[in-house]
């Protein structure tokens, strides 16, 4: 059983990048942009209501506050300014996931900000905290989407908060599980039929090739499909066959 | 009885405008800004926590999204688009008012916004929209604070949300009950005792002497003092103090 | 003979929306976005580069501040601060356009900044305002490329700035010569063989067919072509070479 | 001979935080913001106009683009991004040098770009491309105002720009000669007498005392006196009093 999730929502005004509707009939967890790095209001009000609608969860992609860098720039924000951005764009995005019959069900942090967890333990729990802070509009603790063996899990299974695994199909790992970085050659996997294997690999048995060749063990509970490539939507739905004629059943987590 | 608000948390990061602390002492309701004319994260939760602390009611100050005109630019949002961004910014206080064990009580324009509905019919009506949309993040409807005879108040009771009727001590009116524009001379009253004046007879008598020098009725149930002037917090004690000689009862509206 | 004018740069960061590469090789004009309601500075170096090296004219596209809006809401922003917000973004692309070995040849206004100064004159004088402040960096005075019959040109004209007369082959026009407003019906036209009728009308005869069915006088030097549309570049082309059968010579207005 | 600058032009729109017509009257370099992390257009305007007014020298005080970290937050900024947003920033504050009658005569980074290029080459690289794209609207290599034995100095001198070289009365040095970090105690000198002191002895003699006690060389062409704390200006007219009586002369580099 594996959950699917994917990045939604983010365009900003006159622009979009996501093909959410596409992708909404075909993943089970959404990560909706909350305006920080993309998503204005009613992209946002539109996408959760979809999600509600065809049963997909919403969760809060929070990010650094970088338009124009579309979050992709780490920054050093001081922890506790930090903490109150994430509880700020969890609320923002509660207040449409709620108007949609829905909630906000879990929080995944974007870009940058999702790479610097990964080891800023200092970050890492200014996320947590800002998690924490929105815990009065939510009901119950928030779970956390992220890298296994972040800080940002560390620090969110501290805090007790749910934690959920995730991997990519499409990313290249090294042979100690962390990805390899974008700018490095081969970090992304381009061919279709590679990307499918893999995926299966990781839902059925736990286990994708590293980039040296060898087999590595991957812990993931979610598997994350790329939102903003042309055919995204047409590579979920492989990824979807391919799950089901390997046995494996897409649902979201709990 | 009266309830007297002021606007709070004007701030934006490095910069201050008013004084949150000591008009937190004096006022029975707090308009915080939400982080589009003016309000960032951090200054959002210090002033709700503050409010909390104090007992003051924490409304939403909501606004055009303007941090370079300070929301007094009015623009031609389109409807549905103005809702959305209402709902967003009520969504993301409500985050800090909750964290601090209070909520979001009730919903005030901000600046050229308020000057548009009174007005402005459909934009008076998007407002609204926005309010209702973000009613599943709060406690049953959210009362609105606006100016009376004006097409928001009309809209929020068409909508059936609770009004509330404010007053401006230092700002002239005309015969006919509205508000000088600023651009005018002698729009804003500057003299403290003449402000004092003012303000008792609004609350006590519901009149106040408009700019030809004959008195008008004026209804409200609340009384707006301006945060973000020199010596506002001390002229907004003196209000309350001659309010309270004038056997004014100054609280919350409820 | 004739000038085809196209926005350009209109992307943000992780967005793009026009294709700029394409059109470049079919206008003779270039309204480059100056970062108000699209285009980051690298978006905009690349577009005056690309301008530069095929030989066309880099205009600067100015905006009222909203990126959310894209430009396209109306807002009233004081005369003396919009006329300083139109210099800071023709300094700022004049930077790129000079690095590129070309300048900025001409200004024109975007979205709801062109419509609204057809008929307001205190903004059209704004608009002029913010061109004569940006003079000190431009090789004498900048041509204003606007509705004929607009309050910016005649404020132009008033300042002794050329002016520049354009007209649009896609949009509908009035009996009396102004664009049907983009919310009603038949306003946008969009048969491809149509639109290259008027083109070459517009161009050749200085006439095209009103929305009543009538010929109504258009005096255009520059003919606008969109750029945001799927297949513009395509259109643009065809249009080109409409002109060309009809004996219409394309290029840059002097 | 020493220069004295001063940040300035740090509001933004409604917000004001440094004393610019009283700084302007004693520094004789005027680093103004220029909108990325403060400084709207038409506050950009009136410090360029008094600044050209009073014979004081104008810089760009380019920045990160982060109004709500008002440019103290350390961002991962691509080079050719950051070297394209640093010469957006020149190429706008030019216009408003311009119309002055000025010019822009040097940059200077601000905040935590500042900090950023003491020891991060690439950066430092970057902001030197920047100002080496905006060559075309400035007359003449735009010298770069920074820390002795930054990477910023080495890169600018190696791309044959001018260099000038300042220090800092009210901060704490290492004893080998760097900035002891804001967040370490008694970074920041609050107390006047001392500051005074410390300019004099930078000014005349060349040497601070180090943060343990010892003196150590400083080599600066200019120091910074800083403008958005109470009583700024104030403190640099004592400081530059206490230059006079010190037999140092107090005028801008060049």
């Amino acid at each position: 059983m594996i959950d699917l999730n994917a990045d939604l929502g983010e365009g900003f005004g006159r622009w979009t990048l996501t093909d959410d509707e596409a992708l909404l009939s075909v993943v089970t967890s959404a990560n909706v942009a909350c305006g920080f790095h993309a998503g204005d209001p009613s992209t946002m009000r539109r996408v959760c209501a979809l999600a509600a609608e065809r049963g997909v969860r919403i969760g809060a992609q929070v990010s650094y506050r970088d338009l124009a860098g579309f979050g992709r720039r780490a920054m050093d924000v001081p922890p506790d300014e930090l903490a109150d951005e994430i509880a700020y764009q969890i609320g923002a995005l509660q207040v449409f996931a709620r108007a949609a019959g829905s909630r906000v069900s879990y929080v995944k942090p974007h870009g940058a900000l999702y790479n610097r967890v990964v080891a800023d333990g200092e970050q890492a729990e200014a996320v947590v905290a800002g998690i924490l802070r929105s815990g009065a509009v939510s009901d119950g603790p928030l779970p956390v989407l992220g890298l296994p063996g972040s800080r940002l899990l560390a620090a969110a299974e501290a805090a007790g908060l749910p934690v959920v695994t995730e991997a990519f199909a499409d990313r290249a790992y090294t042979w100690a599980g962390t990805l390899v970085p974008r700018r490095e050659d081969g970090a992304v996997i381009h061919d279709p039929e590679k990307v499918i294997t893999r995926a299966v690999g990781i839902a059925r048995d736990g286990s994708v090739e590293a980039i040296g060749g060898e087999p590595i063990t991957v812990e993931a509970r979610s598997l994350c499909v790329h939102g903003d490539t042309p055919g995204a939507a047409q590579l979920a739905w492989r990824i979807r066959g391919a799950l089901a004629s390997a046995g494996v059943r897409v649902e979201a987590f709990t």
